[in-house]
């Protein structure tokens, strides 16, 4: 474990970014005018298939091994009484993967993809964020090369979820360190009450304040306020860049946990697309300061990686079209002007 | 074809309609509450499954017979200049359709569905509009049949959707006459200039004056104003109703077919679904007038009934989450407060 050896390592690596395969959208998208349709026609549909060939650096792009990686991580916050469901059940959820029996598990046989959870350190909770940082710099580190190891190089597409009970409050609380607005970005998560609402609220202020020496810096803000799955993600996000492996990034937990490679450097999440906007309230602005614009709108509210993972359809649907339409001139369809 | 032998006719059925299945609905609510998830937390997905088994009248519902049906027509509108391309190309896309070269084409196999083109006397178009009635009471009549004939009553869900240059200068037309306006629904179609959209401005407004005296009936002003396929598209959208199959529909021509069934009774099309909301302007306008909720936005404005046939994959993902996951209980996770 020494890929990442300090905060300023992983910030060089995270400042190191490939850019993608130049010339291949055009090739794409010069093939998507020659399609049986009016041109654009298929909106978001014919750009993603422009993006994935983007990163993919190919023409077509493939989605024959489509990776689902689920992250858990316990949370000390939740000492505050934060959420409608006890710590135990992150580990309940994790052998319900095993077991086959997630909402994850039925949605990766649904959307063709290769299901991978990968549970960090249950057994010991990230400290209490309202009282000290929930990682150290070491723990951190850790949780961000465990993630950026189990990156697939070979990956066609990676899907990036999470399970942990307590992590809206931290990602809640790393979206009111990086974008401002205090604690704009909690929610109810996996349905706490209204008391439990206000006790989350009050922990992020209480945590806003207590670490306020180091939000100015998103690394360490992430090790202080975030969670072992968020850092996992930001590792795997940040491996799947230097791969130039496309990404499907969830909701307001796998969006918070990337958050910081954007702060970082504004075009660190080029090769992301936001698979949808949760319900959790604080995902919709989360979004809208990162710039990101969710393929789907469905009320989700799960996690898992599960609003992400439903989108991988809407990608398998965009590559049909795009690898099997006729042209114009195939199909001796009129492309002139009436 | 003598099932509607008049507007009157037509009209009485349009009146008749069954309700769903009463509790199988709060069936598949009990079993999603005891599902491995925060209760609600799969959003919409959760309410597609519901409303599939209140239509269906079975928990779970099932999706082994999805059909999506593709209605062409011409339009004699078209000799105002208000498309891109030439009346010629619905022929061709039917051929191509017929090839498998089509978006719907591959759409169709990526969501498991079978694909029936049904082409309604393409060589005789519609009357120009601007002019005359672009149907007689006998081709309205005719056209509506044989989309109610074309219903499989065994079908566990269908989609509609159209072929037809012209047809979007039909669907505004319609929609003014049904929710005033004049031509406020008329948008870009499959890629007409300005000049092209100021002629298809031009000739909505005409009708809608022309066509005045009718405007007050729903199925006078689709006889009027829309054409054979949207005709059609309004027959089995009847048809499935009456058979209390559900329906997902399209884009904006889609919806302006069956608009004149809610104009006549409120609850007309509780048996349906918006697939998505179009990028041809009037499309979200025209849903809003109905109270229509989409479930993708994703700027597609193709037609063909490729925007609801890529929402089958979520009603897929949806369904098979509600069937797959392992219960509370099951899975041996507390769904105790904390």
């Amino acid at each position: 474990m020494t890929r990442f050896a300090s905060f300023d390592a992983l910030r060089a690596a995270c400042l190191d970014l490939p850019e993608g395969h130049a010339g291949i959208a055009e090739d794409v998208s010069a093939r998507e005018a020659t399609l049986t349709k009016p041109p654009g026609s298929l909106g978001r549909l014919e750009e993603a298939v422009a993006w994935l060939g983007h990163w993919q650096g190919r023409n077509p792009p493939t989605l024959d091994r489509v990776e689902i990686m689920v992250f858990a991580g316990n949370h000390g916050v939740t000492a505050q009484g934060v959420s409608a469901y006890p710590s135990e059940v992150t580990a309940q959820m994790v052998a319900n993967f095993a077991n086959g029996g997630a909402a994850i598990n039925q949605l990766a046989g649904v959307v063709g993809a290769e299901l991978r959870v990968v549970a960090l350190s249950l057994e010991i909770p990230t400290a209490d964020f309202t009282k000290s940082p929930a990682m150290t710099e070491t723990e951190f580190l850790e949780a961000v090369e465990a993630g950026y190891e189990d990156v697939s190089p070979d990956a066609d597409l990676i899907v990036l979820g999470e399970m942990g009970i307590g992590n809206t409050s931290a990602a809640a609380a790393l979206s009111g360190a990086l974008f401002g607005g205090g604690a704009r970005f909690a929610g109810t998560g996996t349905g706490v009450d209204d008391q439990g609402l206000a006790r989350k609220r009050s922990a992020i202020e209480t945590a806003l304040v207590h670490h306020a020496d180091v939000l100015g810096d998103p690394l360490r803000a992430a090790a202080a306020l975030g969670g072992r799955e968020l850092a996992a993600i930001l590792g795997a996000c940040l491996a799947a860049r230097h791969r130039r492996i496309p990404v499907l990034i969830d909701g307001i937990v796998s969006t918070a946990a990337v958050a910081p490679l954007k702060a970082l450097r504004a075009d660190a999440l080029d090769h992301t697309l936001t698979g949808h906007v949760s319900a959790e309230a604080g995902h919709r602005l989360l979004l809208q300061d990162l710039g990101m614009e969710p393929l789907l709108d469905l009320g989700m509210r799960l996690g898992e990686g599960s609003g992400a993972a439903v989108a991988v359809l809407l990608l398998r649907a965009a590559l049909a079209c795009h690898t099997g339409m006729a042209t114009f001139e195939e199909a001796r369809v009129s492309d002139k002007p009436a």
